[in-house]
């Protein structure tokens, strides 16, 4: 549910879609929030300075506080005739340079950030080091223990498939209550893509599905985490699945660690600055 | 010369050497400011809350406002008789993220972090690219244009040997009152090492000498890069270098690009974690 309807959208106006980087980590999330910096705020505010438009842009989906993307995707209606690589380069000549525009191209007039995607990826990043360099501590979760590499291994691919997340997802009795009444809201998503792989000190989880449920990725990663240190087993992950109990599964890992990687779209994954 | 003595320095006193790194984007410098988020107030403040001692630590040199460490070295001394390791885990549990201990070690008494230094190294981090990165541009100038890399190649070593360096210091009325009543003060310095390299999309200057003057890298970088513009000639490095005349050098680069790489002691170059 969106907090806010687009202000402009118009039968003149061009749809766009905008590929973004950003640094989660000075923004409390995505989605706008009066008085606090947003992503969402902050791409608002470049559009209004660069074409005089006040627009809500719609991200594929919120990112929460701390939180960076490799490439999310916006969409947003404009009335200004602004080419292309000039719209972009103003984008970023106005945006901080915690978020880049990495494309900007026009899309179907029915194109939506979220409603059109069809499967997103995120990775999350562990600096396996006693102590984290600086310039990496704002983009990983730094974790200096022993773990169970086999078991990490072992336990990524038994989330595949299509279940009821309901154990990995926020609790949030507002959901459940809407839930509740709307037979088209469910817990149910399905995943395609789930691994762990070891880059010199880095220890990366990547993981794609058709949708992701508050702080979902987080949980997977915090309960994967505790298998990996030995209070769990992977064995167990089926049944804590099927328990659909937020209690069942792990602590939430950090958020700096994660990054929202990919938006793919019918036939296109937008990954970097590569658009359709 | 130092702001302050150092607040304790009894004859009981151990004193060590710590090895820093830091991410400088959020820090007014190295010197401490009061009111003001600086390296090495946070590192007293550290120091104050692991050993309840009121220090104020010497560092190697101070970092201006922006510039970053890779293997800043301080000196400090301490009446506690806590083990280094204990140290470093307490001094990295209290610091920020930005700032970590790489290591801690015992020095002679006799060990100043800036006296003893007999030769320090620096490297400049240029990206070449229309869009850079988030998770890079707190730590890259950022430079789309074209640049001539022959060039700039060619002038790196013009600046080698020992030279009245004046033209590639901050302008400072206050240091040149004391200079001209100090026979001990000069800008002289001798810089044996200075060359470009390229790595991907980073274009890097690596500089090493027995001193360095305040933002002397920054102002050799600024002028390098202004050859490379084509709006000067490396030719004209000599007599640019001879005139002592600020005004005569280029532009300062910015400070994020910055990174003081090492400090050497007499046999021994810190560099990360290494220490003697």
């Amino acid at each position: 549910m969106d907090l806010l309807p687009p202000l402009i959208n118009s039968s003149h106006a061009q749809m766009w879609k905008l590929v973004l980087a950003y640094d989660g980590t000075d923004f409390h999330g995505w989605q706008v929030q009066p008085g606090l910096p947003t992503i969402q705020g902050e791409l608002a505010a470049a559009i209004e300075r660069v074409c005089s438009e006040r627009t809500l842009p719609q991200g594929s989906g919120r990112t929460d506080a701390g939180v960076h993307a490799l490439a999310q995707v916006a969409s947003v209606a404009l009335e200004s005739p602004i080419p292309a690589p000039n719209l972009l380069r103003a984008l970023n000549r106005t945006l901080p340079a915690s978020i880049r525009v990495l494309a900007a191209a026009h899309a179907p007039s029915d194109f939506h950030a979220r409603h059109s995607a069809v499967a997103k990826q995120y990775e999350y990043r562990i600096y396996r080091c006693e102590i984290c360099p600086p310039e990496v501590a704002r983009y990983v979760y730094d974790l200096a223990w022993p773990l169970d590499i086999a078991a990490i291994h072992q336990a990524a691919p038994l989330v595949l498939g299509m279940h009821d997340f309901s154990s990995f997802a926020a609790v949030d009795p507002d959901r459940t209550a809407r839930m509740a009444v709307d037979p088209d809201m469910d817990n149910v998503r399905t995943l395609t893509h789930s691994s762990w792989r070891e880059e010199g000190d880095l220890l990366l989880y990547t993981v794609r599905g058709n949708g992701f449920l508050h702080r979902m990725v987080r949980n997977l990663v915090g309960t994967f985490l505790e298998i990996g240190r030995g209070q769990r087993s992977a064995a167990d992950l089926p049944a804590l699945i099927a328990s659909r109990n937020r209690m069942a599964a792990g602590a939430t890992a950090p958020a700096r660690g994660l990054f929202l990687h990919s938006v793919s779209y019918a036939d296109t994954e937008i990954r970097d600055a590569t658009l359709a």
